[in-house]
């Protein structure tokens, strides 16, 4: 029996074939920072799905599909990766997770003819339930009596409520990586879904998020759709009170410092200035994310060089897109669109002895972080984040200080605004003024800028953040 | 010098030439007949703008722009039609009022792409700037002191403003006909327009709103986008306070009932019944307009005949869409997707002997009133809609009663509500649901509602809805 329990869709380990081997391959993130602090001192388990068939093959070989019982090195928790069926998870996660409610807390959709809600939908929505229902099972089976569980985001909203059915004597927390929607926009959900998913979350005693902003929609779709009690950080509904609190996950500064000063970073910030010169350098980096918005940073940019023409061959715009959903044809046209627009910049100013745009579209972790220290400014516009770490990490590793230009859609414009240039992320001409600006702040304005930056941004360190919501169920 | 003044977009006449002459033609709508129960009393003003390059004839040879003055038959008010050039106008009605304003009230955009607040769009933005400028330029000059102005819709927002400005003495109005967005879908455009657009209305004493959705949606955004100091129906900015009020548009039930009796009514409903039989008919009458929802309408009967095979053969949708903003490649492709549907619906489930949908494309006044009269269902879906007339002049035309399927997301559910089968419009299962409770209605019920339904949508007929914004100005 465990007393403090973590559930998310994604574990710390995955698994490849290599020389035919199963090969355990761990990951990175806040979460496994979190319990790698606290798993040397408490017992911890950790549950997870199996993502790709040689996760699942793992998953079926491990006793319980308890990974560290078949030898594979958890880092001090113990991890139990659920081998859901594939179809099911293939509709809980593609399909309700990334299609549905993402999008919805992005607010994402072609509304004239997107989401749409048909029979097909039913379907899916039992899947994410079965999902659900797996983790619950799971958690329930193994928590000792009174442990803590915390569940991490919209892939298992409706957890809190099926565990605390099966075991009324857990503390719950669930914590929302993504923005929340305002209910004009949650609406949209079929009513018995939108209940769901409250009242799902709702299960929990403590309901975690990135920003006051999305507690405070959180709180406000609660009153709305089910006509809860709510005071600004409250929900009751029925006889049990839910607190809603902000948990604003910072930069791991510790690690990316110490990361970003290896030889492969070294060796990719020299292929950069190789193509760049000593150009100023604009950077961007992110998934190619329907919500990140790279269309409109290109097209501001594009603005820059054609009315500021002043800047034309004194700077050059890094924009690393890594793949991301490429299963969902949203994304590869979106990814296609972002090639194509690149293509016309580099048509329209491109020179012999200058190419104004590197388009970077695979993922190569050494080369962010090179980027990072090279920048001098940096472009973080999504048109809605949870909290956006780019624009926390940056900051923590530019070597002669960056320019963050951050939409104020971001989480992460909570803490970073001050010293941030503010852009609407829809307005173009707004973000290539911003641009303008940001190359034009004098070094030591820079310099003091990204000091408070860094510090803003590494001021709730994955660790403390972990422990701050393990501590919100005391 | 008038004591009442109306502006709006779109005036009471419109020109076409017929054998080389100009000829006038009179529109209809809640204006027109409310100006028709004021101009026998009171010195009235209607400033309006030529739409065509045949108003735009007619204007410029009216002496000063007044259509009276050049012998046309304006009803009784005076009408002034404000020769725009050609480019002005098209920028302001077709991009900001039509592409940008429209589609934030009514949250139709494809958001990862559009809108893309451009160097462009500024261009366009002043456009629309001057464009109000013209209307209050107009207004100034001819209202007498403490003269009462009524200005209209999203087309004029910035109206009220320039109009205090110009005349600090005027008693203002506006009025909107569309949904108002939440803040959160507001805050896209770029902040000075966003600031303006507010502060336009703010320039007027009254706000009147179709819902009290979309006046309190106001309100927040005005608290939100202006920090404004509000109560629940005033906005104070300044030293200046904005009263908001809601006034419900009804049907013209008068008007209809007349006009659905005459002879041309008829023979359209002999041509539908030729074609349907004595099938139960579910009617659709919409402009194909992306909140309209045609979309999702048509999947929602196609998964009604799949999952409920007993209505096949007994039941004809009978579909009108009749062109919108063809000019919009996003209406063109709409448009198009909902010919394609329409057809796989018809090779799906069409017999020999049963024609399941009957689309019409083409606008036809007296056939949407041979439907109405005919209609045993009325399905009004949109996703968004400032009110909804159709679902209004449907209940009051039935000949034997119309069970209503009404969005909850149109202002006309305030009060049709009760009465009707309210949808979820992004929810197709729940549609196709709704639509088997409709038709499976008993005839007394159907009867007894609609009975009911036709009351509260002549609440307050067009005459009395303009009185009261009149009235609401003492």
């Amino acid at each position: 029996m465990t007393e403090l329990l973590v559930a998310s869709n994604r574990g710390p380990l995955s698994f490849r074939v290599h020389d035919g081997q199963l090969t355990a391959q761990r990951g990175g993130g806040g979460l496994v920072s979190g319990l790698a602090s606290v798993s040397a001192t408490t017992d911890v388990l950790w549950v997870c799905a199996a993502l790709s068939d040689t996760d699942r093959q793992a998953a079926s070989q491990a006793p319980g599909g308890y990974l560290e019982k078949a030898g594979y090195d958890t880092g001090g928790a113990s991890v139990r990766m659920l081998d859901i069926p594939p179809d099911t998870f293939d509709r809980a996660y593609n399909v309700v997770a990334n299609s549905v409610l993402w999008f919805v807390h992005h607010m994402l959709y072609d509304t004239p003819r997107r989401p749409e809600f048909d029979r097909a939908f039913r379907g899916d929505w039992q899947a994410y339930v079965e999902y659900n229902t797996a983790y619950a099972d799971a958690l329930a089976e193994t928590a000792a009596p009174g442990a803590k569980v915390l569940v991490q985001d919209y892939h298992l909203a409706l957890v809190p409520r099926l565990l605390r059915e099966r075991r009324a004597d857990l503390r719950i927390a669930h914590f929302t990586h993504t923005p929340w929607a305002p209910p004009e926009y949650f609406r949209m959900l079929p009513d018995d879904v939108a209940t769901e998913l409250l009242t799902g979350i709702l299960g929990a005693d403590h309901a975690g998020f990135l920003s006051p902003r999305w507690a405070s929609a959180f709180v406000d779709c609660c009153a709305d759709v089910l006509g809860a009690a709510v005071t600004s950080d409250t929900v009751g509904l029925a006889d049990r009170t839910t607190r809603c609190g902000v948990h604003a996950l910072g930069a791991d500064g510790e690690f990316l410092a110490e990361r970003a000063n290896a030889d492969d970073v070294e060796t990719r910030m020299q292929a950069i200035r190789a193509k760049a010169g000593d150009r100023q350098l604009i950077v961007r980096v992110d998934r190619t994310e329907l919500s990140k918005n790279i269309l409109r940073g290109l097209a501001a940019y594009r603005e820059l060089l054609r009315e500021r023409p002043q800047w034309r061959g004194k700077v050059v715009h890094v924009a690393f897109a890594y793949p991301s959903r490429y299963g969902l044809p949203e994304y590869r046209d979106y990814a296609a669109a972002v090639e194509e627009l690149a293509a016309e910049i580099q048509d329209e100013f491109g020179t012999d002895d200058w190419q104004p745009l590197l388009l970077q579209v695979d993922d190569d972790f050494a080369r962010s972080l090179a980027a990072y220290r090279l920048a001098d400014v940096l472009l973080v516009n999504p048109i809605r984040d949870g909290m956006n770490l780019v624009a926390k990490e940056g900051p923590v590793l530019a070597d002669h200080g960056v320019t963050l230009v951050l939409s104020r859609e971001a989480g992460a414009y909570d803490e970073l605004g001050d010293d941030a240039i503010a852009v609407n992320p829809y307005d173009v001409s707004g973000t290539a003024q911003a641009l303008h600006e940001a190359l034009s702040m004098p070094a030591d304005e820079r310099a003091k800028r990204c000091r408070r930056l860094a510090e803003a941004a590494t001021g709730l360190p994955p660790a403390q953040w972990f422990a701050d919501q393990v501590a919100a169920l005391d």
